[in-house]
Protein backbone atom coordinates (compact mmCIF):
# COMPACT_ATOMS: atom_id res chain seq x y z
CA UNK A 1 0.00 0.00 0.00
CA UNK A 2 1.37 3.54 -0.72
CA UNK A 3 1.01 6.56 1.37
CA UNK A 4 -1.78 7.87 0.37
CA UNK A 5 -3.87 4.94 0.39
CA UNK A 6 -2.77 4.37 3.59
CA UNK A 7 -4.00 7.57 4.75
CA UNK A 8 -7.47 7.35 2.62
CA UNK A 9 -8.14 3.91 4.38
CA UNK A 10 -7.41 5.37 7.77
CA UNK A 11 -9.71 8.43 7.32
CA UNK A 12 -12.45 6.34 5.86
CA UNK A 13 -12.39 3.91 8.29
CA UNK A 14 -12.99 6.90 11.04
CA UNK A 15 -15.76 7.86 8.78
CA UNK A 16 -17.70 4.56 8.32
CA UNK A 17 -17.07 3.73 11.81
CA UNK A 18 -19.37 6.76 12.76
CA UNK A 19 -21.89 5.89 9.92
CA UNK A 20 -22.07 2.43 11.13
CA UNK A 21 -22.94 2.97 14.69
CA UNK A 22 -25.56 5.65 13.82
CA UNK A 23 -26.89 2.99 11.47
CA UNK A 24 -27.33 0.67 13.75
CA UNK A 25 -28.38 2.81 16.37
CA UNK A 26 -31.33 4.26 14.29
CA UNK A 27 -32.43 0.80 13.11
CA UNK A 28 -32.61 -0.07 17.34
CA UNK A 29 -34.92 2.99 17.78
CA UNK A 30 -38.49 3.02 17.84
CA UNK A 31 -40.56 5.76 15.87
CA UNK A 32 -41.78 6.98 18.91
CA UNK A 33 -37.69 7.02 20.23
CA UNK A 34 -37.03 9.27 16.97
CA UNK A 35 -39.43 11.41 17.52
CA UNK A 36 -38.17 12.78 20.79
CA UNK A 37 -36.21 15.07 21.83
CA UNK A 38 -32.72 14.60 22.69
CA UNK A 39 -33.19 16.80 26.06
CA UNK A 40 -35.87 18.75 27.06
CA UNK A 41 -36.21 21.59 24.85
CA UNK A 42 -33.67 20.84 22.24
CA UNK A 43 -34.04 18.67 19.03
CA UNK A 44 -35.66 16.35 18.38
CA UNK A 45 -34.09 12.97 17.02
CA UNK A 46 -36.05 13.18 13.72
CA UNK A 47 -34.65 16.31 13.17
CA UNK A 48 -30.82 15.52 13.43
CA UNK A 49 -31.16 12.32 11.49
CA UNK A 50 -32.78 14.92 8.67
CA UNK A 51 -30.00 17.19 9.29
CA UNK A 52 -27.35 14.63 9.04
CA UNK A 53 -29.05 13.21 5.46
CA UNK A 54 -29.24 16.94 3.99
CA UNK A 55 -25.28 17.25 5.15
CA UNK A 56 -24.19 14.03 3.89
CA UNK A 57 -26.44 14.24 0.80
CA UNK A 58 -24.89 17.34 -0.45
CA UNK A 59 -21.73 15.66 0.28
CA UNK A 60 -20.70 14.36 -3.31
CA UNK A 61 -20.98 17.77 -4.81
CA UNK A 62 -18.18 18.88 -2.65
CA UNK A 63 -16.24 16.17 -3.80
CA UNK A 64 -16.94 16.91 -7.50
CA UNK A 65 -18.98 13.28 -8.00
CA UNK A 66 -22.32 14.70 -8.70
CA UNK A 67 -25.85 16.36 -7.49
CA UNK A 68 -27.67 15.75 -4.25
CA UNK A 69 -30.77 13.60 -4.27
CA UNK A 70 -32.61 16.01 -1.93
CA UNK A 71 -32.52 19.49 -2.36
CA UNK A 72 -36.01 20.19 -0.47
CA UNK A 73 -34.23 18.52 2.85
CA UNK A 74 -31.46 21.59 2.44
CA UNK A 75 -34.28 24.15 3.39
CA UNK A 76 -35.79 22.28 5.89
CA UNK A 77 -32.90 21.06 7.71
CA UNK A 78 -30.02 23.21 7.13
CA UNK A 79 -32.55 26.61 7.12
CA UNK A 80 -35.26 25.93 9.55
CA UNK A 81 -35.05 25.19 12.70
CA UNK A 82 -36.61 22.21 14.75
CA UNK A 83 -38.88 23.81 16.47
CA UNK A 84 -40.02 26.15 12.90
CA UNK A 85 -40.81 23.18 10.70
CA UNK A 86 -44.49 22.53 9.38
CA UNK A 87 -44.48 19.19 7.81
CA UNK A 88 -41.54 16.84 8.75
CA UNK A 89 -40.84 13.48 6.72
CA UNK A 90 -41.77 10.47 8.26
CA UNK A 91 -39.44 8.55 10.18
CA UNK A 92 -39.93 5.95 7.23
CA UNK A 93 -38.73 8.02 4.89
CA UNK A 94 -35.92 8.97 6.81
CA UNK A 95 -34.73 5.70 7.46
CA UNK A 96 -34.45 4.89 3.94
CA UNK A 97 -32.89 8.28 3.12
CA UNK A 98 -30.27 7.62 5.81
CA UNK A 99 -29.39 4.35 3.82
CA UNK A 100 -29.84 5.35 0.26
CA UNK A 101 -27.06 8.72 0.88
CA UNK A 102 -24.60 6.44 2.53
CA UNK A 103 -24.73 3.25 0.30
CA UNK A 104 -24.13 6.04 -2.37
CA UNK A 105 -21.25 7.26 -0.57
CA UNK A 106 -19.83 3.96 0.26
CA UNK A 107 -20.01 3.13 -3.76
CA UNK A 108 -18.63 6.79 -4.90
CA UNK A 109 -15.59 6.22 -2.18
CA UNK A 110 -14.95 3.07 -3.06
CA UNK A 111 -14.29 4.10 -6.81
CA UNK A 112 -12.52 7.23 -5.30
CA UNK A 113 -8.42 7.04 -6.71
CA UNK A 114 -6.76 7.43 -3.24
CA UNK A 115 -4.43 10.31 -4.33
CA UNK A 116 -7.98 12.52 -4.90
CA UNK A 117 -8.71 12.92 -1.08
CA UNK A 118 -5.51 15.59 -1.46
CA UNK A 119 -6.90 17.39 -4.04
CA UNK A 120 -9.05 20.34 -4.16
CA UNK A 121 -12.73 20.18 -3.23
CA UNK A 122 -15.26 21.92 -4.95
CA UNK A 123 -15.76 24.77 -2.52
CA UNK A 124 -12.30 25.82 -2.66
CA UNK A 125 -10.91 28.39 -5.76
CA UNK A 126 -7.48 27.06 -6.85
CA UNK A 127 -6.04 30.01 -5.68
CA UNK A 128 -7.11 29.35 -2.45
CA UNK A 129 -5.73 25.66 -2.29
CA UNK A 130 -2.58 26.77 -3.90
CA UNK A 131 -2.33 28.43 -0.63
CA UNK A 132 -3.68 26.29 1.91
CA UNK A 133 -3.04 22.68 0.23
CA UNK A 134 -4.15 20.65 3.88
CA UNK A 135 -7.88 21.94 2.67
CA UNK A 136 -8.28 19.35 0.57
CA UNK A 137 -10.93 16.77 0.17
CA UNK A 138 -9.79 14.94 3.12
CA UNK A 139 -10.32 17.47 5.16
CA UNK A 140 -13.85 17.66 4.40
CA UNK A 141 -14.14 14.15 4.85
CA UNK A 142 -12.48 14.44 8.34
CA UNK A 143 -14.83 17.46 9.54
CA UNK A 144 -18.33 15.70 8.19
CA UNK A 145 -16.94 12.49 10.27
CA UNK A 146 -16.65 15.43 13.46
CA UNK A 147 -19.85 16.56 12.29
CA UNK A 148 -21.42 13.27 12.75
CA UNK A 149 -19.47 12.24 15.91
CA UNK A 150 -21.06 15.30 17.24
CA UNK A 151 -24.77 14.44 16.23
CA UNK A 152 -24.41 10.95 17.02
CA UNK A 153 -23.51 11.84 20.49
CA UNK A 154 -26.67 13.50 21.12
CA UNK A 155 -28.67 10.76 19.38
CA UNK A 156 -27.43 8.48 21.63
CA UNK A 157 -29.63 10.16 24.56
CA UNK A 158 -32.87 9.57 23.24
CA UNK A 159 -32.14 5.25 25.07
CA UNK B 1 4.76 20.75 1.37
CA UNK B 2 5.06 17.19 1.04
CA UNK B 3 1.69 14.54 0.82
CA UNK B 4 2.56 13.73 5.08
CA UNK B 5 3.26 17.35 5.74
CA UNK B 6 -0.29 17.84 4.28
CA UNK B 7 -2.39 15.23 5.50
CA UNK B 8 -0.85 15.51 9.54
CA UNK B 9 -1.94 19.33 8.99
CA UNK B 10 -5.71 18.11 7.82
CA UNK B 11 -5.64 15.85 10.57
CA UNK B 12 -4.42 17.78 13.19
CA UNK B 13 -6.85 20.85 12.13
CA UNK B 14 -9.82 18.47 12.32
CA UNK B 15 -8.34 17.56 15.82
CA UNK B 16 -7.72 21.30 16.81
CA UNK B 17 -10.95 22.80 15.91
CA UNK B 18 -12.75 20.35 18.65
CA UNK B 19 -10.10 20.74 21.26
CA UNK B 20 -10.99 24.46 20.77
CA UNK B 21 -14.57 24.52 20.40
CA UNK B 22 -15.03 22.58 23.43
CA UNK B 23 -12.11 24.16 25.38
CA UNK B 24 -14.03 27.40 24.45
CA UNK B 25 -17.83 26.17 25.67
CA UNK B 26 -16.18 24.69 28.74
CA UNK B 27 -15.11 28.50 29.62
CA UNK B 28 -18.08 29.76 28.83
CA UNK B 29 -20.28 27.51 31.57
CA UNK B 30 -20.22 28.04 35.17
CA UNK B 31 -19.67 25.26 37.57
CA UNK B 32 -22.97 25.31 38.03
CA UNK B 33 -24.09 25.16 34.85
CA UNK B 34 -20.97 22.23 34.35
CA UNK B 35 -22.30 19.97 37.27
CA UNK B 36 -25.71 19.80 35.73
CA UNK B 37 -26.62 16.40 33.99
CA UNK B 38 -26.50 16.72 29.92
CA UNK B 39 -30.17 15.26 30.14
CA UNK B 40 -32.49 13.94 32.90
CA UNK B 41 -30.51 10.55 34.55
CA UNK B 42 -27.43 10.76 31.95
CA UNK B 43 -23.43 11.80 32.78
CA UNK B 44 -23.06 15.27 34.19
CA UNK B 45 -21.00 17.77 32.67
CA UNK B 46 -18.13 17.35 35.00
CA UNK B 47 -17.88 13.80 34.65
CA UNK B 48 -17.57 14.10 30.73
CA UNK B 49 -14.82 16.61 30.97
CA UNK B 50 -12.53 14.09 33.21
CA UNK B 51 -13.37 11.63 30.87
CA UNK B 52 -12.16 13.21 27.82
CA UNK B 53 -9.46 14.64 30.18
CA UNK B 54 -8.27 11.14 30.96
CA UNK B 55 -8.61 9.12 27.23
CA UNK B 56 -6.08 12.37 26.38
CA UNK B 57 -3.95 12.15 29.10
CA UNK B 58 -3.20 8.65 28.02
CA UNK B 59 -2.40 9.70 24.27
CA UNK B 60 1.23 10.13 24.76
CA UNK B 61 1.41 6.62 25.85
CA UNK B 62 -0.35 5.51 22.51
CA UNK B 63 1.85 7.59 20.45
CA UNK B 64 4.81 6.61 22.44
CA UNK B 65 5.58 10.28 23.55
CA UNK B 66 5.67 9.81 27.66
CA UNK B 67 3.77 9.11 30.54
CA UNK B 68 0.10 9.95 31.83
CA UNK B 69 0.29 12.75 34.01
CA UNK B 70 -3.55 11.70 36.51
CA UNK B 71 -3.48 7.40 36.49
CA UNK B 72 -5.85 8.75 38.93
CA UNK B 73 -8.47 9.82 36.38
CA UNK B 74 -8.00 6.44 34.42
CA UNK B 75 -10.13 4.73 37.52
CA UNK B 76 -12.56 7.90 38.28
CA UNK B 77 -13.37 9.10 34.59
CA UNK B 78 -12.67 5.17 32.61
CA UNK B 79 -13.52 2.74 34.83
CA UNK B 80 -16.87 4.11 37.35
CA UNK B 81 -19.83 5.35 36.09
CA UNK B 82 -20.69 8.84 36.60
CA UNK B 83 -23.30 6.96 39.39
CA UNK B 84 -20.52 5.60 41.60
CA UNK B 85 -18.01 8.40 41.77
CA UNK B 86 -17.62 8.98 45.28
CA UNK B 87 -15.39 11.88 45.54
CA UNK B 88 -14.85 13.90 41.83
CA UNK B 89 -12.33 16.23 41.36
CA UNK B 90 -13.24 20.03 41.68
CA UNK B 91 -14.26 21.86 38.81
CA UNK B 92 -11.45 24.09 39.41
CA UNK B 93 -9.03 21.00 39.14
CA UNK B 94 -10.57 19.93 35.87
CA UNK B 95 -10.91 23.46 34.55
CA UNK B 96 -6.55 23.63 34.74
CA UNK B 97 -6.26 19.61 33.75
CA UNK B 98 -8.39 20.45 30.25
CA UNK B 99 -5.93 23.16 29.47
CA UNK B 100 -2.25 21.46 30.69
CA UNK B 101 -2.99 17.64 29.07
CA UNK B 102 -4.15 20.06 25.71
CA UNK B 103 -1.47 22.51 25.77
CA UNK B 104 1.40 19.12 26.73
CA UNK B 105 -0.15 17.27 23.33
CA UNK B 106 -0.31 20.90 21.47
CA UNK B 107 3.62 21.01 22.05
CA UNK B 108 3.96 17.32 21.72
CA UNK B 109 2.45 17.04 17.92
CA UNK B 110 4.22 20.50 16.68
CA UNK B 111 7.66 18.68 17.59
CA UNK B 112 6.37 15.26 16.10
CA UNK B 113 7.59 14.92 12.15
CA UNK B 114 4.74 14.60 9.58
CA UNK B 115 6.21 10.95 8.58
CA UNK B 116 5.96 10.01 12.11
CA UNK B 117 1.69 10.03 12.41
CA UNK B 118 1.84 6.95 9.37
CA UNK B 119 3.90 4.69 12.26
CA UNK B 120 3.07 1.88 14.27
CA UNK B 121 1.11 3.16 17.80
CA UNK B 122 2.24 1.37 20.94
CA UNK B 123 -0.52 -0.89 21.10
CA UNK B 124 -0.27 -2.30 17.86
CA UNK B 125 2.79 -5.15 17.26
CA UNK B 126 4.89 -5.29 14.65
CA UNK B 127 3.38 -8.39 13.01
CA UNK B 128 -0.29 -6.76 13.33
CA UNK B 129 0.88 -3.52 12.10
CA UNK B 130 2.52 -5.45 8.67
CA UNK B 131 -1.33 -6.58 8.03
CA UNK B 132 -3.00 -3.59 8.85
CA UNK B 133 -0.82 -0.32 7.89
CA UNK B 134 -3.90 2.46 8.19
CA UNK B 135 -4.04 1.19 11.85
CA UNK B 136 -1.21 3.58 12.60
CA UNK B 137 -0.83 6.56 14.75
CA UNK B 138 -3.21 8.53 12.45
CA UNK B 139 -5.87 6.28 12.78
CA UNK B 140 -5.47 6.78 16.95
CA UNK B 141 -5.84 10.38 16.21
CA UNK B 142 -9.01 10.30 13.76
CA UNK B 143 -10.65 8.00 16.63
CA UNK B 144 -9.84 10.38 19.08
CA UNK B 145 -11.27 13.33 17.15
CA UNK B 146 -14.49 11.77 16.81
CA UNK B 147 -14.66 10.48 20.19
CA UNK B 148 -14.06 14.42 21.67
CA UNK B 149 -16.74 15.38 18.74
CA UNK B 150 -18.88 12.91 19.88
CA UNK B 151 -19.12 14.18 23.36
CA UNK B 152 -18.80 17.66 22.65
CA UNK B 153 -22.42 17.25 21.10
CA UNK B 154 -23.68 15.90 24.35
CA UNK B 155 -21.53 18.83 26.40
CA UNK B 156 -23.48 21.75 24.25
CA UNK B 157 -26.80 21.05 25.52
CA UNK B 158 -25.49 22.21 29.30
CA UNK B 159 -26.88 25.59 27.26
Amino acid sequence: MNQASIVAKAALNAWSIQVDRTGKFLDSLTDEQLEREIAPGKNRGIYLIGHLIAVHDVFPEILGLGKKNHPEYQVIFLQTPDKGIQDIPTTKELRQNWKSVHERLQLAFEKMPAEDWLKRHESMTDEDFAKEPARNKLSVLLNRTSHLAYHFGQLRLLK
